[in-house]
This record gives C-alpha cells, structure tokens and sequence, in this order.
C-alpha cells in the first residue's frame, strides 16, 4: 500500500469517520463576529473551524479560489489554515488544476511543497501529461475529475458513445494508476452513476463533493461508492458544515453539522 | 462590437501583429545575470522583455503556474508584470480556471478585479456553471480551452461520434457567445483540426499557442485558423521569445524573435 492509500485509510480509522470538511472562507457568509475584521478574521474562523470538526473529520478540503479571491493575503492565510490541520488528518488543495507539463511543474510544487499538502484535485481535460507531475509524486494522492456534481456536468461528461466522458476518464485513470496514488472526484449528485464508475475503479478512493448544499442522495451515494470498498472515499460536505451558523455558536454548529454527517454516514455503512 | 471584441481588433492593429509574448517565469532559465538574484530579479527580467517586445507583440499571456510557483511572492510580482503592460495591448491570464459556479465567481473577481487582466483562459471539463462568472463579464475576454496543443491533448479532446468533444465545446462556446466576449483555445500543433473549429466558430478570436517550442507549422495554422477570418486570433510563442538568449543580450534576441514571428506571420497573411 502507498503512502497516500495507507495515509486514507488511517485517517478515516483515526476519526472514525469518512467526512471532509471543505474550508471554503467565503467574506459574505462569515458568523457576524469576523466580518468587520481583516483578513486575519478569516483565518481565525478557520482555525476554530478546525478545531471543533477535527474529532468528526478524516480529511479538510480547501478550495483555492476561496483564498485567491484574497489576494496576496490570501497565500498566507492558505498556509496557515494548512498548518492548523492535525497531521494525522489527510489535506486537499481543491484547485482543480490541469496544464501542460511545465506548468504542471509548477502547479505541484507550490501545492505539495510549499503549501505541504497531501493531496490535489486535478482536471484531466488536456490529458496525460497535464497531470503526469501530480502523478509522479507517489508520496501524494490525486484526485482526477470524473463526474462533478454541479449542473454544466451533463454539458461535456456525457459526451461519448457507449462509454461516456467521465467513464474514459475513469478508466484512463485506472491505467495511470501504477504508483497506487490516484482517486476519482465524483459528485454526489448522481448517485446512479457512481455504480458504473464503481465497475471500473473498484479500488480506488472516491472524493465526493455534492452533499448538503448541492442537494445529493447520501444514502445512494453510501450504497453505491462506499459500502465494501476498499478504499471507500470521502464525502465532502463544505457549506453545510463551516456556516451552520452564523452567530456565536459556529463552531458547536460546524462541530454538529460535522458529527451528524459522520454518523448518518456510519449508520449506513454498518 | 463588444469591448472586447474591439480591444483584440485595435490591439492588432496598433501592434501590426498577430503575436501574443506569453510571460512565464522559470526561475532556471532566466538569463545568468538574474538567476542569483531574489524575486525581484524575475519582475525586472519580465519588465524588459515587456519592454523589448511590445513593438511586436497584440497582446501578453501570463501563466499563473508559474507565478503561483513563486510563493506569496509571485502574486505581487505578477501584479507588477500586468501592470507594466500598455493598456492597449492584451493581458490574458493563462489560469485554465474551472470550477462550479461560487469558486467561478472568486476566480474571476481576482483576475479581473485585482490583477485587471483582460481576459482569461478557462478549462471547459465541468460546464457551463463553471465558467459563467467569466462569461458574464461582458468587458472582459474568455478564451475556452478546446484543441490543445500537447500530446495529452489526444487523450480526451477526441472522445465522441461524429462530433468530438473539442468540437463539442466549440459548439457550446457559440451557442453561449451571447455577449460575445468568448474565443477558443487551438493549439498550433494540429493544424488540420482548426479547419473544422473554423466551420463551427468562424466568428470567433482563436488563441493559438504551440508555435515554437511545442513545434505547431505555422504556415497551415495560419491558412486555416487567421487568414480571412473576422477576427482571426492571436498566435502565442512562449520560450521561443523570451529564452531566445540568457545572456546579456536577452531582451534584443527576445525582441528579434518577437519580429521574426510577427513579420512571418504578417506575410502569410498578406
């Protein structure tokens, strides 16, 4: 088992749970104590973020739009927010990248060595070697796009014949898949794909974006991605989780919204 | 005539060229009085190739990878770089951003609002609620990746019956031209191709980069994507420009490059 495979499977024993809090730090939607503050607001309700979920929690996924809309402050706050997540919790860099070799280069890098990630979404779009430097690194895991969750999904990844875009996709990654590091982002939001997805990458971790805010079927989403797995996923819940309130009890709110999430999950898997 | 319809059309003329400099910064390929220098360093080197070329050049694409790969730093330098661009020509960033449509919107808000570019490359894969935020900015360009010019390219870009997915986005790119403020991404390597996103997208601005170090045949790129065309397109060169020497005399060979593409072009065209 590789590094990043082991590093999944310990986080999920560890937390007892298949949850990824999504740290999306978005101005407008913070609990009303932080909105006045600069950006140092942000980072704080991160951290406490952080805090609260991590017992309900095996991974925090961080969309880097959310940090880059900050500007220059932005990359500072990101490297904090990284840094306040316990080692033991596995750490997403959600930028869905996907550029040619060099850049490439580049996009991993920042990602997993300066910014110490353990993993990143990737968008397969431009092929092989948009990736291969993602890839290449067998210390960390890639999650490469498959089936979104959002609606433009039905606009390109159905395009195809008898296997469908997304399912090329999938099945391309199954082939790249030699240093065991790979996984699939798969939405929540069309559960009854996951199950063809399932017969082409039985074995690989699944991140799965779609629940709560973006309306998908856990317990569809449960029976056909997770349950008899080897590697399972994680389902991330964003939104649902981090602005469950927006007043002074946040954090107990995230730390609920977290734990309830786990353990309907839990139920289900049983 | 949209804004920026009409910027491409005057940045062409004022320049007399089709060529765009694309600026990326590796920092083991900067000429050998910059390389022992700190960030800095990178922002004059860019400064004078800026300088050197603009005589030659319609417009400026910047690759964020390689600006992200600079640290915190990097998002201060390409502040500067974008800003030592004359307003009339075109500053695109190359981000190949994509994402569902709250990040959509963060993307461009910061390279819009805070870089002031104007225009930016996005990467199709999750539809059209992922590239709205970008659409909708009517003074602003977006150029949507279709063919490009890497090896990958065949990997994906070629799923599909009769209609490949490259072209597939074509399509969807003209039907969403609403407020026409969108071009396509065509890379120079597979000329025969552009011929039939001609058909589809006769209307449209092509960005094209894969000349030079990526090996595209300039003469058919320009027959079948520039020539007669309404709005014909841009044609990027990269390391092919601004490596063309690492010695003292970097800015001169970058501007000589710069002219031989542009003259090249221009009689092709003619």
């Amino acid at each position: 088992m590789t590094a990043f495979y082991k590093k999944i499977r310990s986080a999920i024993a560890q937390s007892g749970s298949y949850v990824c809090v999504g740290l999306d730090p978005d101005p407008q939607k913070l609990p009303v104590q932080f909105i006045r503050r600069s950006s140092d607001g942000i980072a704080i309700f991160l951290q406490e973020i952080i805090e609260a979920t991590v017992p309900y929690a095996a991974a925090f996924k961080l969309n880097l739009a959310f940090y880059e809309a900050l500007g220059v402050e932005g990359w500072r706050i990101l490297k904090d927010v990284v840094q306040a997540i316990p080692p033991d919790r596995i750490k997403i860099a959600d930028g869905k990248r996907g550029d040619i070799g060099n850049s490439a280069r580049f996009y991993a890098s920042a990602i997993f060595d300066d910014y110490h990630f353990d993993a990143a979404t990737v968008n397969p779009y431009m092929g092989k070697d948009s990736i291969e430097h993602f890839i290449e690194r067998s210390d960390k895991g890639i999650f490469i796009l498959s089936l979104t969750s959002n609606p433009g999904a039905a606009d390109f990844q159905f395009v195809g014949g008898k296997r469908k875009l997304f399912e090329v996709v999938a099945a391309k990654a199954v082939e790249w898949n030699t240093k065991q590091n790979i996984g699939l982002v798969t939405g929540a939001s069309k559960p009854e794909y996951l199950l063809s997805l399932r017969k082409i990458a039985p074995d690989m971790p699944f991140l799965i974006p779609g629940i709560g805010a973006q309306g998908g079927d856990l317990k569809q989403v449960v029976k056909n991605a997770l349950k008899g797995y080897s590697y399972g996923g994680i389902v991330n819940s964003s939104r649902g989780i981090i602005y469950a309130s927006n007043q002074g009890d946040f954090a107990q709110a995230a730390a609920d919204a977290a734990k309830e999430l786990r353990d309907s999950i839990n139920k289900m898997i049983a």
